[in-house]
């Protein structure tokens, strides 16, 4: 628990560049921790942050690569937090601070099983191969550049990927998750006057760039929760029956994430229940929106710009760079004559659906109900996992998706935690798995 | 104009609590001044920040009240500045900082004005009060509390008010501004979600409130330019023929304006040109507006709360309560069921129409073409000086709005300045002004 603090401690921000060397150093500490277990750790150098690589384990045989990401979100808003973000506080069960869940903690346990089963077995019955890279948060490219320019050689004997980086079904209930949504991300800028103006002195004669971005992100989701950039749904499938049979069998408590989201009633899409939105429809979200005066009191203007970040999130059929295109065409038709639209940034990653009836899944389940002693539920996440359709497509094989979070962590959140009884339970998971492994080689 | 530069020093930004001590230190500083030109000055308290008041001339017969103020806007965006804000400097004909046009500038010509006629004539024939308050840009009830507790000492004598906190009509041509816009401020927040939710764990279940607030917004104004708050326009009438002849004569430029205000092209109600659109008809405006993620990159989230600063000028036949609440009702009636509206705070100001033929009107004409050396012109001002309505109900006398600033001056904007020559030629017509006053009476 005491390295995993140090490990959390690092402010390993990747979207602000001024924790550029707390992500560095934090990418440091990985490799020299691994490297103490006896791995052949390093630090791969990519056009953003470092990947931390560290291999080990029997040559020549079965390969697993176990993915993770050591970067985490922006702390902000940073008075809503009870305790410091960076130094983690373990508290009634939980381990609180940055990055507990997403994805330090999580990539914990499976460096746990490895020690686990180095200290148990004497040695990894499979080759293991950790590839931790540090642009998870911020969209970066480093860790896909690798996987393209390697991918020859990483596929050697590979079993598949392992990833804990999503969530459990509920407290006590593992789960091994077989779709991620995919996301699409769009920052624009409406532009008005050269400057902000005064508001008496120019008020009717001039268009305001805020009221402009009002009223065209008003026109991208209905009331009815139906996004309506046109061609947005193009592709978008209906879940198969067996889903369909397990949503209805999981019995999901919507009052009960209504109440942990703090809201007094669910939102969505009408006639579809709160899982089948979150697991298997595509959404459209402003995630920040700023223009003209923000500081206290009041500043009567017409402000010069008006600025928003949006991400969608994708579902299979969808893909994020059409996605994208479409957005922005639409948004450039919403937009009035009196402003003009800028495309700030955008990005994405495609959802993805896996095979439930792969060896590596199958193998997962085991290790699950080994880890923690019931049998794992089959799910879906709302989430992304930009890397998870890149390794799938690049390295040709399975992605064991073996979340050990919970939704009510508060990932991207003040507040996030992870339970220290998951991480344990985990760790134990991972170790079982390896086992597996490399006995079914032996 | 070494003096002006030291009053201009005081970050007097009464919007900002951190700036309390400038605003207090720039009202000690003024008194000290107008001690030093032999006035009777003191600083008057208030429940926000104190009132110069200085008094001087000739008691017992008539008085005239000039009014000022001695707050300023913040400076934001800061970045946009070519100069320190609260450093002016001289430039090409131009004073260049925070305050020089709104309003340390202005009042300056009437200090001035006040400085020579006591150095040339040796006395003030007319008796003089200072009223320069520290909350106009704040919204501030100080001043309209002194002059409604002390009103009946006030209208002793009392030819009427003088205040220059408006434009002139252009450059060299000054002018008699008779009619002012009300205003009605506003700030509401959308709340959504208890906290800022991963928007891959909960999109499509859990409502956004800042798509919550462009859809409330999207309807506040119609993309033909017409405010869409049921009620907004009641009682608003259309402008005396007198009026429309005015403007038609003056032959407003509008290319110039949109090329000032750096637009492709004015925007506003259709089928109304853009000098009646700002001096007599009303308008609703997003001042600032903000919600989730503002900073560096991108954090996918569905935000917690978004908010919005608004403000809306009036016209005659407006009150700004009414106005307020009219929105606050629309408002209530858009947001959807999965947020909550909360009103942060509310003032405002009601609108002004000023009788054109009263002696101080007339006087203030002639004044102007003795210091200017042309005809000045009779004006309305699309800005609001909420001041103006307290004093003209309050005292039961005529306002007489001697602007001295320009419309491109850049007030509330980033590189205020001011016509230093405008100024000089204020002076003189505010002495010529007191000089016409005292020979009057005597």
């Amino acid at each position: 628990m005491e390295e995993l603090k140090g490990f959390l401690r690092w402010a390993s921000v990747s979207a602000q560049g001024a924790h550029g060397e707390d992500v560095r150093g934090c990418a440091g500490w990985l490799r020299d921790h691994l490297a103490g277990l006896g791995l052949a750790a390093e630090l791969v150098e990519t056009a953003g942050q470092p990947i931390v690589r560290a291999q080990g384990g029997k040559t020549g045989g079965k390969r697993v690569i176990v993915y993770g990401h050591y970067d985490v979100q922006p702390e902000d808003p940073r008075g809503e937090w009870l305790t410091e973000p960076f130094e983690p506080v373990e508290r009634a069960g939980y381990l609180y601070g940055r990055g507990t869940t997403d994805d330090k903690g999580q990539l914990w346990a499976h460096v746990k099983g490895v020690e686990a089963v180095l200290r148990q077995a004497g040695e990894l019955g499979v080759e293991v191969v950790f590839l931790v890279e540090g642009e998870e948060e911020c969209g970066g490219s480093g860790l896909e550049d690798y996987v393209v320019a390697n991918a020859g050689a990483l596929r050697e004997g590979l079993v598949g990927c392992v990833v804990s980086d999503t969530s459990m079904y509920g407290p006590g209930r593992p789960a091994v998750t077989y779709g991620l949504r995919g996301t699409a991300g769009l920052e624009v800028r409406v532009h008005g006057p050269g400057r902000d103006l005064h508001s008496g002195q120019y008020g009717g004669a001039v268009g305001n760039p805020v009221q402009a971005l009002a009223w065209m992100l008003g026109e991208c989701v209905g009331r009815d929760g139906v996004v309506e950039v046109p061609g947005f749904y193009e592709g978008v499938g209906e879940m198969a029956m067996w889903e369909r049979e397990n949503i209805e069998r999981l019995g999901y408590d919507e009052a009960a994430l209504a109440a942990e989201a703090g809201v007094a009633a669910l939102w969505g899409e009408q006639g579809r229940g709160a899982l089948e939105r979150m697991w298997a429809r595509p959404t459209f979200e402003v995630n920040g929106i700023y223009g003209g005066y923000t500081g206290e009191g009041g500043k009567t203007i017409i402000p010069s710009s008006a600025t928003a970040k949006l991400s969608m999130r994708l579902v299979p059929g969808q893909a994020w760079r059409q996605v994208v295109e479409a957005t922005v065409s639409h948004l450039e038709r919403l937009c009035p004559e009196f402003a003009r639209l800028e495309v700030l940034d955008s990005g994405g990653a495609d959802p993805v659906l896996m095979d439930v009836d792969s060896e590596l899944m199958r193998a997962g389940l085991r290790a699950l109900e080994a880890g923690f002693g019931v049998e794992p539920e089959l799910i879906r996440c709302g989430g992304s996992i930009p890397v998870v359709s890149v390794l799938e497509r690049e390295l040709g094989a399975p992605v064991l998706l073996m979340g050990l979070g919970l939704d009510s962590d508060g990932a991207h959140s003040p507040n996030e935690r992870f339970a220290v009884e998951h991480m344990v339970k985990g760790a134990k998971a991972s170790a079982a798995l390896l086992m597996q492994l490399g006995e079914s080689q032996a």
